[in-house]
């Protein structure tokens, strides 16, 4: 999707792909293949380019290191990245900057979960350190039982107070090395089991002061934390106002509604920060947009059943990712726009749920 | 352009060019280099796709035949194409349907000129059988000197009678294999010497009996034309009604302000009707666009002066087609999009101006 976004602004735009047959490898005409864990890949890579930044937040930072030792501009830089790449580091420094995040501590056994349980009850969830993407690497643990399987995987994790939220929100912005900002509408994501299946551009029925707290707060965070490009904030919406839940410092889920929901959809706008080029208007082309994802089921072809949701609903935005299928993947999304949020959402659903699985619910 | 709205479909797209340089070479990750007018690259390139299409009108028919032959799908079909490679052709096959057109005949010498403008008196209107584009292959002569000088290029022409319309309007059609069809809003397009320099979507002030006129003969004409993919009308609006200027099978300059002005890009469409997928819908997306091409001046550099358009105008869409710049080329174009069309055309032309040359004018 950032591919398609450089092809507007006539920004030459290449790719580092581990294999060809990835999503962004199978439509940039400038793939370079690599590891993105191999500082000599990297550096060969970079030498090409004016920028380098980042659709996912996994390359080490030993890697980085050597990337900014070697002069290249990477964007976001590594300091604000490691927020990202380690929970417990983010949550204590949003805690240094007074931002509101869910009590969180360190634990390396059962008996220290079991600690907490005590303490708090169940559930107690747990969170991987790094690599948590997408609600994978979020537990939700009711039992000393489940807490048991989630430590026996033997990955570094944390235990978080569970937040009892009325809803979920995000709030995307951008931020240019130069500190111009810019914030989207505050959306409501709908997650379930850790998985988000839409996103509801603007949140349906948000007080406002809460939008404009939810903005100020990703403005202040991208500032704060030196984000260059797009941050996303999901937060937790409670009686006692919001909590900070994740961060991500590129193009998101949350944000994809803007491809068409948006005058500047995020991927441009990613790319204009990382440049350092004015950002674009953030703001809705509709008056309500909800973005639902396709989430691989057991049918292999989300491509045989296109035709049906485009012709039942011609205005019916599709994306399609070009990953193989596999259940609860995300390998695509539909966007809907229009005036009524609960029309336009069931339009985004019906589709989603039909590209993937053919089947259709009331 | 059309390699982008590929993306989101999850297409596999592939661009045959002649040289790595060419725009959508730059940009497709499956570039093919090769001839258009030799039929074993032609036929090369087709043996991987399920569907051949054009964005431009100059594959010969000798070869588009012997792709016909091979049995590939070439959308639209020789027959169809024809029309847009033979303007006398086209202009025959207009009459023949009752269609509207501007008198013609063929002329071989001056003095056929001369006899014509006896007639008639001057400005005779010269154009190229062939090979037109953009207005190029256009003269509108106010003398034997001028006429003279056309017909010593020794390029086949015709002579036209000299329109006196109130102005220029398009129609957009696309139409799919099964005979669906979807019309966009009829544009005004505003030419000098020949160039498109502004598409106002929708055409101001239009009266409703001439615009359901337009997209009725847009229809007709892509059904009587067994037109698959866009279609694109030209028009002379007079006090006479509609006149049918010139037309086009492929993505064209008069719908480049759909890809945000439009639910549907032109470039998605012609790709939906060419695969015979459901239409999308043409319906617009703001009050009213303008789209103002960037036409190259005497500046090289169109990328230096972009930051100041986008700095000065945050919600401007900004096109750039990796062109080299030549004077009067169109190296990319601009969108405004809102509610008030004097005030978005003066954005899209403020900055059109501003990218290729850095002038501002009152």
């Amino acid at each position: 999707m950032t591919a398609a976004a450089a092809i507007g602004l006539g920004i030459r735009f290449r790719v580092l792909a581990a294999d060809p047959d990835e999503s962004a490898a199978q439509v940039c005409a400038d793939t370079v293949i690599g590891d993105y864990r191999s500082s000599d890949d990297l550096l060969a890579f970079a030498a090409a380019c004016d920028v380098i930044t980042f659709d996912h937040e996994h390359v080490p930072q030993p890697q980085l290191a050597a990337l900014e030792r070697a002069g290249v501009a990477v964007r976001p830089s590594p300091a604000a990245l490691r927020l990202t790449q380690d929970k417990l580091a983010m949550r204590a420094r949003l805690g240094e900057l007074g931002v509101p995040v869910p009590r969180a501590e360190l634990v390396s056994s059962l008996a220290d979960v079991q600690e907490i349980a005590n303490r708090t009850g169940w559930p107690v969830v747990l969170k991987a350190v790094s690599g948590g993407y997408d609600g994978r690497g979020v537990w939700v643990c009711r039992s000393n039982a489940e807490a048991a399987d989630v430590l026996s995987h033997d990955v570094p994790v944390f235990a978080e107070e569970f937040v009892p939220f009325d809803r979920e929100l995000a709030i995307l912005v951008a931020r240019s090395p130069s500190g111009h900002g810019a914030a989207y509408p505050v959306v409501e994501t709908i997650q379930r089991d850790g998985i988000c299946h839409e996103v509801l551009a603007p949140a349906p029925g948000l007080a406002d002061q809460l939008a404009e707290s939810a903005i100020e707060l990703g403005l202040k965070l991208a500032g704060d934390l030196d984000v260059v490009g797009v941050l996303a904030v999901e937060l937790f919406e409670t009686r006692g106002g919001l909590l900070v839940n994740e961060l991500a410092m590129r193009p998101h889920n949350s944000g994809h509604w803007t491809i068409e929901g948006a005058r500047t959809s995020q991927f441009e706008q990613h790319l204009r920060a990382v440049l350092n080029w004015p950002l674009g208007a953030p703001t809705a082309t509709a008056p309500c947009a909800v973005m639902a994802n396709v989430l691989g089921g057991h049918d292999s072809d989300v491509h045989g059943k296109l035709n049906h949701v485009m012709a039942a609903d011609p205005a019916l935005k599709v994306q399609l990712y070009g990953k193989p299928v596999r259940p609860g993947r995300k390998v695509g999304h539909v966007t809907a726009l229009g005036e009524d949020i609960a029309a336009v959402r069931a339009r985004a659903r019906r589709a989603a749920r039909y590209i993937a699985a053919g089947t259709e619910e009331p």
